[in-house]
């Protein structure tokens, strides 16, 4: 999906909201667990319920890798399925890779290439190794790169604002070098919602690229805050929420609760689309 | 396995070689195609000529996440191959993962836990989100976390030695704020030996961990200076080489030919075991 593509996405559902799929296992509804799979049988449903309010969804490796091979026959089956509406939904692989140049092209292999088992729209990438660890994800066309900037958990006080001599945080600089490689057409920078009061410097220093935005909901950022000091004039925000929609209910009402979820969070969006895409 | 089983493994095998098991399927030999899992049988080919000289053995996960599911299974069936060699040899998953609490714990249940799919001794992770996103993989019994510190490509130049207001550098930072998180038992350190001469730096920070180090071989880095520098009383390094041993050859003699070169490298390691553990 390319840049125009996905802001027409947002405009036409009126929605920048990003349904993160951390289908763990030990939290799907016991219902499921008779069925030959249930994770994916959880993520099917999850996906039609929220669909009409949701512009992308980010499956987050860890809780598929950790359910071994067939966690990732889970995930391949949810690529699937979410592929008949390729053109109603970006979808995001939430993988924290990167590594040497070499070892990059493998994982963009893995996950963005259109011939491989997931076929993703896009993935996320921690900085730490530098540039070829991040290039070789910015050469598929219409795929995007999406780079931890300023993570939403409590860690990211470690390092994430460490102050260089020039008295400038970390996260700028990881911004700044690597806007140098890939642009604004294929570069997404993970913004976490528990950092609101940081959006107006990120606008800054970017204020075309989308943000990747976790931590609203469970982690408790404000999605009025985030809109507020996030948005652009294309919006350039995809705010995430997972446990808050996926797990609002663990009965036989699991996706209609998620459907309503979603729906809120759509119609605030809505309102703040309104208010602040300018 | 713990660290006394490690650095009795390195005295009874003379040798601090780790074989990365970086097996591309499109680089390993043509005649192995027809095998039901190429990969399988050549990690299985590599690991039986290797074990005399190797202590351990490193996975590259992105190298089995590009063949999709199919990489995973043959990534099982190896780990499943060498638990029948547990004592002879420490594992690692070269996974550089790493996210928010919740999710790492995920991560290690994936890659560490002993009712998993893979079971390793180690995994690799990237320290940019920082306490919560390492802590979870230091809660397995006898297993470790092998935190990226100075990696060995171009691209450690970007954020790697962002120096602070009081001059220090970021590495050195991620290393001093880790050893808090972790001890020596089970926390280990990437250092590439394309940075030896920071390995005398390193010994002042962190004089009594182990330290694994990639970038030996095509990569350009000195296994001598590396040796020079590195080495503790307790050996404390894991110098890992992928390419030039398991693609030494591409035809029948494949795996004699990783053997020799395997074991050229434990002899040149037996020496500077001699001459510089103390």
């Amino acid at each position: 999906m390319n840049r125009k593509e996905l802001i027409d996405l947002i405009k036409t559902k009126n929605s920048y909201l990003c349904v993160g799929l951390d289908s763990d296992i030990t939290k799907i509804p016991n219902h499921l667990l008779k069925e030959e799979d249930p994770v994916f049988e959880f993520n099917k449903a999850i996906i039609d319920a929220t669909l009409p309010y949701a512009v992308a969804y980010k499956p987050n490796l860890a809780f598929y890798e950790s359910n071994g091979i067939e966690g990732l026959i889970s995930l391949k089956k949810t690529m699937d399925y979410l592929s008949e509406f390729r053109d109603e939904c970006f979808t995001i692989a939430d993988a924290k890779r990167g590594d040497i140049g070499n070892t990059s092209e493998q994982y963009a292999k893995a996950f963005l290439d259109p011939s491989g088992d997931y076929n993703f729209d896009s993935m996320t990438i921690a900085p730490y190794m530098g540039e070829d660890s991040i290039k070789p994800f910015t050469v598929y066309k219409d795929k995007w790169v999406i780079v931890l900037a300023l993570t939403s958990n409590k860690g990211a006080n470690d390092f994430q604002f460490i102050r260089d001599e020039s008295s400038k945080p970390l996260y700028e600089t990881v911004m700044e070098k690597t806007m140098n490689w890939a642009s604004e057409d294929n570069l997404i920078f993970v913004c976490g919602a528990t950092q609101a009061s940081m959006f107006q410097r990120i606008r800054e220093i970017a204020p075309n690229h989308f943000l990747l935005v976790p931590g609203v909901g469970a982690q408790g950022g404000s999605l009025e805050e985030v809109s507020r000091y996030g948005m652009n004039k294309d919006c350039g925000l995809l705010v995430n929420s997972s446990r808050g929609i996926i797990f609002a209910d663990n009965t036989e009402n699991f996706a209609i609760r998620a459907g309503e979820e979603a729906k809120k969070i759509g119609l605030e969006m809505k309102n703040y689309i309104e208010t602040y895409m300018k």
